[in-house]
């Protein structure tokens, strides 16, 4: 299948930049065809801004939503997004993999979500009603295809479990995972973590990539988050929140899986 | 007191942009000193990278928290990281202003985080034994200050409530809170929060000032969110997990707080 790798770490001779190399010769191996979007490499605009739209009147004020509308829809925005667009479009599966820096991703990675995820493309898509809160959560320009983070932590996964102090890796990643991934369409696999990164031994990179070979082996079949579907009858429309009937008295991130 | 607004839109005339405006004022008008981090208007280089350490061999391999930690200790960091640091050590009260994008801050004011808060400065602070493990959650450079989040959303405020599909505002800002906010060391206010503001009527605006108003002029006596030490017996230490018998049988972020 074809599988974009948007890789986000500022040096090649780092632990990311090797399991970077790794997983791409070895999905090639399994005769994929894959593209990698190396953020730092490629110097990508972080910020969002004005720039992003190419016809835009100087003096006009500039509205993020708006202006991303227009320059979409009139095939005017900056070309780099436009590329990276297409990259998805192209891609049957798309792996984010970045360091976590202060329990998200690094600052570069969440501008080209920003600056790619553009209004008609990842959001602002479909019907807007009292039925139908537009094609996203479930639906959208990206479904049917899958998504998976790579992601390294230098803390301890003692520090990210259920009772840590960081808090459960799992709701530290739910705003990407659902927020970003699920948003536009995408099914979403549970993600690689790599944990206590800072004081990596070499002698255990092997064994590492042992555990990354399986996960990219299995791609096109392990199970996705089970996320529900904002559309189909879970959530009361506008107000989007759960049918109370369903985790009843429960609140918090994890009642939006099954 | 010294107040610093940390600010986050490319667009002065908007939403954003008036809320900044009243702000400044009104705290200026209260006798405060107030300073501003306009980081688009700055141009703030958003990507953390070798760049950030002057004194940086070009042909050596970059880490980002070994080079930081080089660069703080040597006074060789980048001069717009020292200069947002020493903004910092003048600061009572820090205000972090800033659309909800993608479930989480704007990546310009992301990359402010990432390359202000260096190693010796926000992290890597104070010793590291089996009794105490870093002067962070609850102690740290920035203890004794008191920090608040102002942030719109584009959404509704039943989207973000506790079962809204986009998951509780609370978990939501719990990262920046707790993980960027409390961890080196500041008091957390709760956030000002004002929802729905892709379709802002201006008619609002007035109401919309009276509340933030209240919240500048209460900024020194609103109680912060109650966080866990993390180095006086709440947690076991080197695990870093929650004491067993404090909240027995809970997990997620909301055990956190007392």
């Amino acid at each position: 299948m074809n599988i974009l790798l948007v890789y986000a770490h500022p040096e090649a001779q780092s632990l990311n930049g090797s399991l970077k190399s790794f997983a791409v010769k070895h999905l090639e191996a399994a005769g994929h065809q894959v593209q990698v979007s190396d953020l730092y490499a490629m110097k990508w605009k972080a910020a969002l801004d004005g720039d992003d739209r190419t016809d835009r009147q100087a003096e006009a004020r500039f509205n993020p939503v708006w202006d991303s509308q227009q320059a979409f829809a009139q095939g005017t925005q900056s070309k780099d997004i436009a590329l990276e667009q297409e990259k998805l479009r192209w891609a049957d599966t798309v792996i984010l993999q970045f360091p976590l820096w202060w329990f998200s991703m690094p600052a570069i990675l969440k501008g080209w979500v920003e600056r790619v995820y553009a209004y008609g493309f990842a959001y602002g898509v479909g019907e807007h009603s009292n039925t139908h809160w537009g094609d996203r959560y479930g639906e959208g320009s990206l479904a049917g295809k899958r998504a998976m983070l790579l992601v390294t932590a230098g803390g301890w996964e003692s520090h990210y479990s259920p009772r840590g102090i960081n808090g459960p890796i799992d709701d530290i990643l739910f705003p990407i995972h659902h927020g970003i991934l699920y948003y536009p369409g995408f099914e979403v696999l549970p993600p690689f973590v790599a944990y206590r990164t800072d004081r990596f031994d070499a002698a255990h990179f092997p064994a590492l990539c042992a555990e990354l070979a399986h996960r990219l082996d299995t791609l096109h079949n392990t199970a996705p988050l089970p996320f529900r579907k904002q559309n189909f009858g879970d959530y009361e429309i506008p107000q989007l929140t759960l049918r109370e009937d369903i985790a009843p008295g429960r609140s918090g991130f994890a009642i939006h899986q099954k």
